[in-house]
């Protein structure tokens, strides 16, 4: 589906055009144009193929979806796969953006997310001396837009895992812990997978080689990858945290373990000890000359009853009580 | 056994020669053969060595198999060895594929394996525009499918992990979910042996130093190389999470280790109170009145119950009931 | 809020400056100015932005604060973002101090710590022989100053570390230790992240390219990259000894409750034993003769005391009491 | 003890020479003469010094043995250190062979090891066409028969793998396991040092710049690092496995232990259960109606069979027994 | 402390000077001084800057010690500071040796070590040939006496890293062998931080680009790299090993403690079977016809006596008793 079409001239918007249209604006100097498209059918696809002469397998790629994030150079065109990660009902849902660049225009391809771009082109639209820069900084402002979205995501699992960790040590839930645990390590392996590809690609648009559409805006390229370095350093603390939680709270449960033998032992000796006591005088000898006793009772209860006081008091002492 | 064996002009198929006839029509300039062998004997090798003028380290490779996947070259020819995997009774069987490439000639020699390699040999036949970049681009057709048919594998991989994960967290299984998660990372471990060497060799495969014969076909390298990274990343990923389903089994387990004990410790100080009261008034002193007493039986009951349902109460409220 | 705003000449002091006289001053040969800002309005940013002619993307940059530790060349100017940390109830507070240095002034902007400069200036001032080497050697004196208040914090960190270690083998204090040390891993997390980037990018301030603002202290930067250097050596060994200490922990805990299962299971033998013979004494059959002897209870009492005593000599002996 | 010392000409044996005729002959052109020593003597160290012209340095490490595998250039004069691998009575016993290469001459000094070269000298032998390539040709069938007893061994550590793993699974060996798993991961660490540093050093005889004595063989050399970076990929799979194992058999530890504390508390109940019935009724209360009754006895049995079948069918359900 | 000051030329020993005349003897060609010092003040420091002219950042590190080992070059002057290791009581001190090198002197400053450098000079001057490579080769002479001390460490770890391995499957002694391995690895983390960052600097001293001085002495720097190289080989298998121990020897534990809880659980299921049957005949119904028969005690006594021999052949076989 076709979301927005428009070509810009000196960083301001001209005009928008439809699709047939797109060919014969592209020639015109100083201009590009920035196209749009969600969720396209085979015919749209191949329809952007013929009017920007893209190259088949950039377009295959963005047929099948499920790319791993990646920039690749066809001649002048830059094409970019691009995570694109939503936070639905405490899933992460994962989409999908292929961007194609070049000085003469921008095509983005959205799919499986209902994240907006609009904002961007009114961003973008804002500042004009800035879209001056070309195609390139759209390309920037597109990134840099994906990229705010992952912090949101980053912070969402730094506070998760803080409230679990709080858990770990106040309350005795072993076994959510470990399963939250567990599924907070996917949830950042999702994040991982498409910051750290990208950090890898943003790395090639400043500093170096860069490829000649993106050479205006190095600067912003730099900032976004500083960003992504961001991330994933916070992704890696999250990681790292996780492993050490799951080993915390294997220890916590073990300690727990420990404490409750030592309790049952201890409550097992001392009824253990009373049972035996009382199984004594419970025998049938006929020469048990204390059974005959006027105080043989009394007594008999009150050794139990010493009995027991002396080893609570004793386990108490070695704090398994 | 020769499987097939077809000589190539402008991308269209020619005629189909015999083995004999090979070399002459090596001769012949904007035209390549393609000879596909499976299984073949000691003579076979020889005979190919000879028409082709292979290396004999690399016929010795071929002879033996169980090669680590590589790329070497010899001269203007490419020798190089690939694992062919399939998934045969949940297991998964190695089998393995050598192919010599040269600006006149493409020899595929495969072994231990029933994947055919038919499939690709249509498709080349009904793009003849692409297969007129020549044996490089045969080369690519043939890594290109080897890897998808690893995509499979880590597919299968993928959604037995995410199988065990549910029945670590849902039903205690505990002995057969790791019994499961070790043969899935030895499975994993083969795959990874597969598809990393090959990973590296490909990515020899453009952008730097390309061999001559791979030149032309270097975007459809790159996009194998694309696809092997993919393949790293997820068998990666598997591999991790089975690193971590193996420590939060333990965990779960320990949990119910505790759980356990728990209520072991709590029945056994129930029933020990009962029998330590009973025991008691099991005595056989001559002076117990209370044994005397109308209602001392049903009273001594009321008291076993009542410690009983005091001690049921207590434990339930501390969560070991 | 303007801390200070000095001019400086040859290594020498010239004269304070307001904000608004600060770009005239710019202007002289030899000199270069210094100004100091802590917690700076979004006025105050923006006017130095104007005075300076910083970049908007540094300047966004240290509005938003909480950046990564980072050093960014725009032009003749370097940025650098660095973190301050502190401890403040045994937690450790992140400040950050952005600093802008170009050869004809020094902006640092402080924000969230209470860490002053004061002493680097007055150190500096202390040596105008070295001061004269000009804007790069005052940066060289932040640095050093800051990465001599984290090897307070590691020193903290290692000290925190031995005191946990000894706990763990001297008295059983499992569930303290462990969130001890859960918490001392995340705090040398923090230094970490505060250290290492900062090593990577000092490391290009000395030997290769170095920017020319920097070129005269080279040895002086080489020396604040051998103490990050020392410094993450330190964080590595803190967090490797924290990973073994967790494991040994653990093992301690498990140790003991082996030794607890032991006594449990001694104890109970000897109970259990005492208790079943007075069972078989306290039986009602008819004809059983020795109830009857003279000497029976007191026999009776010697098994029950011998079986007792020898199982306990038996289990002492194996280490289980 | 020498053992062996031929002159080679054009790939082909020419004459056996004695110690002191050696120097004599090295000046000859288009030869090269092979000397192979057994745990030499420090005076026959010194005369090859003498003869050869060997760096003091090499000759020194050749004397103290136990050198980490390494190769080294002194002038046209290589000098190689490689570990001979042996299993004698399940033990790896750890020799080492040093290799000198020049153009003119091999030296080969074989310490604490029985494995013979004699092979390789026959296989040589057999092939004047390749030995034709001179000294470097020499080292690398050395090498290469080296390599392949590094293969043997690998063998014999995985099929050592295979078979703890499926005791690990099987039967409760957990003891022998763990003990079975140090030692192979022992003897893997022996094998990698041998490998490893070899894998390096081989990887300088091909590609880049190889020394000279050594170029026209490179491609065998290239098969030697080939076949070194099999077993470093086949050891590295065993020692990851072996960390897995040394888990799992953990976890079939931990799970084993809970199956008996399982059964232990089933147990347990089920006793405790009917003891403490009898205990009550074993009491002595003059009034208890129950005693009197002709059925009683029958019912009372009849009600602690009834208990008992009635849990032992509970933990049955519940998986405890 | 000055312990020594002497002039070499051509290798041997001049003259010994004082501390004020070493300036004029520096001006002279073909000579160098080594000069020790042990312990110095800080005018002893003072002094010797000003003798050699040295960098103060490098006199600041000698008078600070406790530096991370390196290597600096100020012009012409090395500076290098290198770990001291000593074992004292069972415990590694570290001490520091500071050490400048100049075409003209060597000037070597030791702290906190009674590690002698004495017999290094006596080595040297009996080997004037040698010594007459210069100041690089005291160098090298220093570095290989500190490598060789480092050897006899590793050794030493080794050899109780041993002691510790055969007491965990030996006896057991757990806790013991925790508290001895955690230390361990401790001791190794001290041996690695004198040797890795040695490692790394003494590679720039041979095969790339050699600091003049070191130039001549190029092998015997490889050599004591090579040297290096083993230690952090030998540091890392100790290291690797104390990780895989202590897992190894939380599983004996385990595994322990598992047979603890199958041995009670056993026993206890004994004893209670014998007095549940006890409790049964010890009811006092009326009506219980056994307990009137002749030979019901015997019979009873019996049954006991056959449940329990039942059940304990019954866990025997299972392995549990």
């Amino acid at each position: 589906m076709l979301i927005n079409s428009t070509v810009y001239e000196n960083g301001n918007p001209v005009r928008h055009v439809g699709i047939p249209d797109i060919s014969e604006n592209l020639e015109q100097p100083g201009r590009f144009i920035w196209v749009a498209l969600l969720d396209p059918t085979a015919e749209e696809l191949t329809e952007m193929q013929d009017e920007f002469d893209l190259h088949p397998l950039a377009i295959e790629d963005a047929r099948h979806g499920h790319q791993r994030p990646k920039l690749e150079e066809y001649g002048d065109t830059l094409f970019s796969a691009i995570h694109l990660l939503e936070l639905v009902d405490d899933e992460i849902r994962v989409g999908e953006v292929d961007i194609f660049v070049h000085p003469r225009f921008v095509l983005s391809i959205r799919s499986h997310s209902t994240q907006s771009f609009a904002v961007v082109r009114a961003r973008c639209e804002r500042e004009p001396e800035l879209l001056k820069q070309g195609a390139g900084f759209v390309f920037y402002a597109l990134l840099d837009h994906v990229v705010d979205s992952y912090f949101q995501l980053v912070e969402h699992l730094e506070s998760e895992l803080e409230e679990i960790e709080s858990a770990i040590f106040a309350k005795s839930a072993a076994r959510s812990n470990i399963e939250r645990l567990y599924e907070l390590k996917r949830k950042s392996t999702i994040v991982r997978h498409a910051a750290l590809p990208m950090l890898e690609f943003v790395g090639k648009l400043h500093g170096g080689r860069v490829p000649p559409v993106c050479q205006q805006s190095q600067e912003y390229f730099r900032d976004v990858s500083d960003h992504l370095a961001r991330i994933a350093m916070a992704i890696d603390s999250v990681r790292d945290a996780i492993s050490t939680a799951i080993e915390v709270n294997l220890s916590i449960v073990t300690i727990e373990d420990t404490e409750v033998t030592k309790k049952l032992a201890a409550w097992a000796s001392i009824f253990a000890a009373s049972t035996a006591l009382a199984g004594i005088w419970g025998m049938n000898f006929e020469f048990m000359p204390e059974l005959k006793w006027r105080w043989g009772y009394p007594v008999a209860l009150g050794v139990i009853a010493t009995v027991s006081v002396l080893l609570f008091r004793r386990f108490r002492k070695a704090g398994w009580l």
